[in-house]
């Protein structure tokens, strides 16, 4: 399998379905691991890292999800869109995508286990899930951890646990998060109060571009900021309890939106976006982004006559800049000529979703609205 | 015939045509008399405001358009939403809409015609005709003003000629104007440049809520800032030479957007107008004109397969307030209320105009674009 055979998304990685998935995109857990008395990578030179990424790619060949068939790269092998590409489908960090010889990937068919080597520890692995289930996701990769903990001599601290290049990861090295879309509570003005009280019992909830940033496409993440001094399992039980609640809170401002009287706000939102995406000449990725979102809530809520949730999906991933140049005949070597072929890709493809319509619901045939 | 059927526009109001009017709406001419020895209506009892009332109303009867088929009456014989009208029909101001007893109006049938009686002066008369034709308008006005002079003593000084209310008015007593639409100059980014020009020949151009704000719907208004120590004819003149220049000025900008490969930021622009306005819920008369503005720049260039322009300005009329009310059988008494419902009645009529499209030019067809 060539590697843009690899990359080519198909179809049934559009029509993937998790648990809750109307509200929660993915789940992931990550865990930062190193090499007991190397370097971190930021303090090694480059032999030493040619040294640990060698060792960790033997080490991978274990793990027989992608030793199989999956993928394993050193970075100079990717050119700059197919790094683009991993980094919309959320298998590598955009730190990752900037290295070159000497840090390396590994990642399985179904692409739900990634592994970057030497991004900022030497090793950073994570199973990423659709829809609601980080406990699953943890699963996964403890076991992939404990495969790799065969072969590997990780560095570990007695009192500290594992160690690794920022101190903010210390401990457990675990990172749990969720991708959750929250249109309901944006439209509801209801986000910002949500997220401070998230906040407030130390876990992170945050605009997809981070802190300060309004949220792109009405998307969040979810994440546990602590690391250190507490079991992986706690971590994931908190995690769970609170996107338990966002998902609570979203049901309850979507019901609100269906129940007003002509759905008005609910139409006017997704109506607009409908229009616009239907007939415009040029757009840009984050715009189409934040209008996707609404069309997002639109099949969700059965407001389309034809639209489904793969539909969407496929649209969310191919106007992203990497995915867009992978489907591109031409090379579309500006913004502006990209912006012009995106338009040209949404207009055919929303269309496909039908007009917007009002939709009854329980609530509303009970009172004759 | 009664006043909500004098009211009510026909099919032959929308359907009115003039000269160039794909650029200029309307064409006016107003001037402002007073009466001999009797205080302007600011400094005027009620007793004087019904004296003068009386005086002028009388002399209006020798008007052969108005006395046949017009309308005379005095303001507080209106109700709120028909000085609304009249407003949104520049029939009279925003300051005599807001007069009762005391305060009169004429207007002939064909509303080319208009006089306000006890406004600032005692008598405001104006001719409006569609398209550009300041000089029509202004001889017609010139007309009326002779046979009102032969019956009503006019306060005239032989040094500073016709004496006014306010010193801006002192001389000629005339204001001509002409209400352009010029989206092409907006689309360029030229239109401040363009303004500055004419108005350092000592004339404005100002959008139509006037200086400082941004232009609704694309409309500006060119008026002489000068009525003394100046002929009627230099004045309508120069106005002329203006309003021509701008509509040669508007005409380049709109052969530029046609002559662009693929038309991509007139398309753009228009489109999105167009999909806003076939998908909004809820849309108030601001925005609606904005996007109403582009919908009228794309039947204007054939970018609609289906648009007429009497559907554009019916649907101009029709969105905005006082109008809106006329027609509706409802009592639409909050301004959401009316947003929605505005909305509606966009959504059905813009859908008529069918989807924008690419129009062939003979520059891009020259060049085989």
């Amino acid at each position: 399998m060539t590697l843009s055979e690899f990359l080519m998304p198909t179809k049934e990685y559009t029509a993937r379905r998790g648990p809750m998935d109307k509200i929660v995109l993915s789940s992931r857990v990550r865990l930062a691991r190193n090499l007991f008395q190397l370097p971190f990578p930021a303090k090694a030179k480059k032999s030493v890292h040619l040294k640990i990424l060698n060792e960790i790619k033997q080490a991978v060949q274990t793990i027989p999800d992608i030793s199989s068939e999956g993928l394993i790269v050193s970075m100079d092998e990717l050119s700059n869109n197919d790094k683009t590409v991993l980094v919309e489908r959320h298998l590598i960090s955009r730190e990752h995508a900037k290295r070159g010889a000497g840090s390396g990937l590994a990642i399985n068919k179904e692409e739900n286990i990634s592994l970057m080597i030497n991004e900022e520890d030497h090793l950073r692995m994570q199973a990423i899930f659709p829809g609601s289930q980080v406990r699953n996701a943890w699963k996964k990769i403890d076991s992939i951890d404990t495969l790799l903990g065969k072969v590997l001599n990780y560095a570990f601290h007695p009192q500290y646990g594992y160690l690794t290049a920022c101190p903010t990861n210390l401990g457990t090295g675990i990172r749990v998060s969720a991708m959750l879309h929250l249109p309901g509570l944006v439209l509801r003005d209801q986000i910002n109060q949500i997220i401070n009280a998230v906040n407030k019992i130390g876990l992170a909830v945050r605009g997809i571009y981070g802190e300060g940033s309004a949220a792109l496409g009405n998307l969040f993440q979810a994440s546990n900021q602590m690391t250190l001094g507490i079991t992986e399992e706690s971590i994931v039980s908190k995690l769970e309890k609170v996107i338990n609640a966002l998902i609570e809170n979203e049901e309850e401002a979507r019901r609100h939106l269906l129940a007003e009287k002509g759905q008005i706000t609910l139409l006017n939102h997704i109506g607009r976006a409908y229009g616009i995406l239907s007939n415009a000449y040029s757009i840009d990725s984050q715009e189409a982004l934040n209008y996707l979102s609404l069309i997002r809530l639109g099949v969700d809520l059965g407001i389309f006559p034809h639209g489904d949730r793969s539909m969407v999906e496929e649209l969310f991933l191919f106007i992203q800049k990497g995915h867009f140049q992978l489907f591109s005949k031409d090379s579309l070597s500006t913004p502006q000529q990209r912006d012009i072929a995106r338009a040209s890709l949404l207009r055919e493809g929303i269309l496909k979703f039908g007009t917007p319509r009002q939709v009854k619901t329980a609530s509303s045939s009970e009172k004759g609205i």
